[in-house]
């Protein structure tokens, strides 16, 4: 590992998504599995991913243990195949989760179709799905509409397939980069979805990422489990976790530029920087949320003691509510950091707003409070609290919690 | 212990409050600390309870490491006095939290005050303070009107009490029983406020009981913490933990009724009654609160997971809004246990609403939905949650969450 390998300076932020890196193709069709809009027509529920040639391909998914079919199928088959993957399917509107045995057939029907088509094994396929709990999925939709999804594959076609896989989702989440590996240009890219953290027409946090570099199937999974740990594992809306959680990377070689121990840095600077897009993007667009809000933990006994205070800072109700009325209440972040069991020293403790300082030395510094009030109708948010106990850290992302969310999250089915 | 001990029939639930159990005196005042009502009258905000003779005193106080000024004040007094009390003195608008030295001279003013008044030792007098965090404590207004609050003690003053320590509460909360013991009839109330869990103008938990009971300190200690865990720690409006939550409980033994390990259930039982009905007057009256919500699990593999999975449900956003919105929505329920990291099996796990059984065998039961969703427009719910796992279990009571919520938390100071 070279001593400049952890920079940025590999990476090069560009304009794109799942399409970007070569020898994918993606297509996004409505199936009819969602309901048809207002106006009539059907939106799009059914995303194709293909790698032109076998891809290594590398997984995380949810840790709940009600685990919906596509999870389970596309982990049985990522075992069977040994880390290789033609073909990703997704489709939303339809979580096919706690469907049971029947739910399962239908995960593995969605998979043996697309193989058929691709012209690859059944365990060359990986499924995932996003939408209803408990709702069968309406397989022969998927199954007749399939052909045209492959029909309509194109390497410009990634923006479709990033609109196919949303849900309550606001806005398409797309990013990628450019990264050099050994003088050899490598293209990472990847769409996600997920506005909730969870379910009924609310969410599930899916994230496919493609990259044209050739990886070992275990650098590849190393890489996409250290870059998802500091991004999709780093965010919260809720602090649900879904049934269906699902992060896929298909890496196939076409770029004739190999990652190794070497390379290795560089690459997971690319995979971490498209993946923190895609992150930031879903807290973005969270349900009802109006502010990006970054908490930075500082000065914690462990890093995962950081991680912990960050997290109950980040998912705390009087947080989230005071950030959404712009209300520089250093008070609750204080109370919430010592109360979340870990170390936490009033007296050595320090909350900041932006880069106004609140509480110092154990006491209030409320003559700035208009200063971080004025901070606060910013869309994009730092608070920072040092627990004054060590020397560790962790950042984590959320959104505000507004009327709106508990709108969305109330009224539907109602 | 007599077989019977543990049954209900020693208790009797009666109407009243603090000065239920003879000896007892309470007086509720306006001493400024709070701002004037929009009508110019002073609102109610310093609160007195005077035991006539020395009682045996237990408390239990927040986990929260950033513990407020009353907070420190009371442990030392609990110490040097080797759990005797003659009186506690409560103010509500100023939570007394974050102040640093001058805070915590504060408070001992606040004791040192109050003795005098009532003729007792310093470690005799209890202090609990709720309301603002981070804003020094106006001391002299509680010096001057001190006099007033004793002059106002009377044994019909417990509702006057019960006022004076609300902050956001809709209504006063107070419960009593009675209890017999070994022939005597003893009488225990109480009195609590809280409808947050904390802070900035919305709460912390505080909670006052009296009995007439003798009650030997170790055994009054051990009673309050079985009873606060299956009640007070078992209910939850926003997951927070107050940098002042305190109950505090004291026994005058004017009834002539002793406390033994004979007689230890049957008085635990009273108290835990008292208790139960003040923690779920908290959660009736939690901020933006339409429906008190009984979350039952069973099944788990230990008491302790059967906790942690009713918290996580009773805290679950999802949940919490999908309640308000009349929902009965299955999904979220078996998604929460699934990812509540206690033992959980999908195929075994049942969810029923009121008495409707919506998921059992690995599938829904969603033409029962219509009928889930009639019980939840109740004001008064269950939601049980059978993990598969086990055979423990564990109740947790918490409240709907509403848009009003987000109003009353984001609205404040701005």
């Amino acid at each position: 590992m070279t001593p400049t390998s952890r920079t940025a300076d590999h990476t090069v932020v560009v304009q794109g998504g799942v399409t970007t890196a070569q020898g994918f193709r993606a297509a996004g069709i409505a199936a009819g599995i969602k309901r048809p809009k207002p106006d009539g027509t059907a939106p799009l529920d059914l995303a194709v991913l293909i790698s032109d040639t076998p891809a290594t391909a590398a997984a995380v998914f949810t840790i709940n243990k009600a685990q919906a079919a596509p999870v389970l199928v596309s982990r049985e088959h990522l075992t069977r195949s040994g880390g290789v993957a033609r073909a990703i399917i997704v489709n939303s509107g339809c979580a096919n989760a706690c469907t049971g045995d029947e739910g399962l057939a239908n995960a593995r029907v969605m998979a043996s179709e697309t193989a058929r088509l691709a012209g690859c094994r059944e365990d060359e396929v990986l499924v995932a799905s996003t939408g209803v709990i408990g709702v069968g999925l309406p397989i022969e939709n998927i199954t007749s509409a399939l052909p045209r999804g492959f029909a309509a594959l194109g390497a410009d076609q990634g923006p479709a397939a990033a609109r196919a896989i949303m849900t309550t989702d606001p806005f398409p989440k797309e990013a990628a980069v450019r990264v050099v590996l050994d003088g050899r240009e490598v293209a990472i890219g990847g769409m996600a979805k997920g506005s909730g953290m969870i379910e009924p027409m609310m969410a599930t946090m899916l994230g496919f990422v493609t990259t044209d570099a050739s990886v070992p199937q275990p650098l590849l999974q190393r890489a996409l489990r250290e870059a998802v740990n500091t991004t999709f594992n780093a965010i919260t809306v809720d602090g649900e976790c879904s049934t269906n959680d699902t992060v896929m990377l298909l890496a196939n070689g076409r770029s004739g530029a190999s990652v190794n121990e070497e390379s290795y840095a560089a690459f997971l600077d690319g995979l971490t920087a498209v993946c923190r897009e895609l992150a930031l993007g879903i807290v973005r667009g969270g349900e009802g949320a109006t502010k990006l809000v970054t908490v930075k933990v500082t000065g914690a006994a462990s890093e995962s003691e950081a991680r912990v205070a960050a997290k109950a800072i980040a998912n705390s109700l009087l947080v989230k509510t005071a950030i959404h009325g712009g209300d520089p209440n250093w008070g609750r972040l204080i109370a919430v950091a010592g109360r979340a069991g870990v170390a936490f020293e009033l007296s050595r403790a320090v909350v900041t707003i932006g880069t106004v300082v609140l509480f110092q030395h154990g006491r209030p510094h409320d003559e700035r409070a208009a200063d971080a009030a004025a901070y606060l109708q910013g869309k994009d948010l730092t608070l920072s609290v040092d627990l004054g106990s060590g020397t560790a850290s962790s950042t984590v992302w959320t959104c505000d919690l507004s009327a709106e969310y508990v709108k969305i999250n109330a009224d539907y089915r109602t």
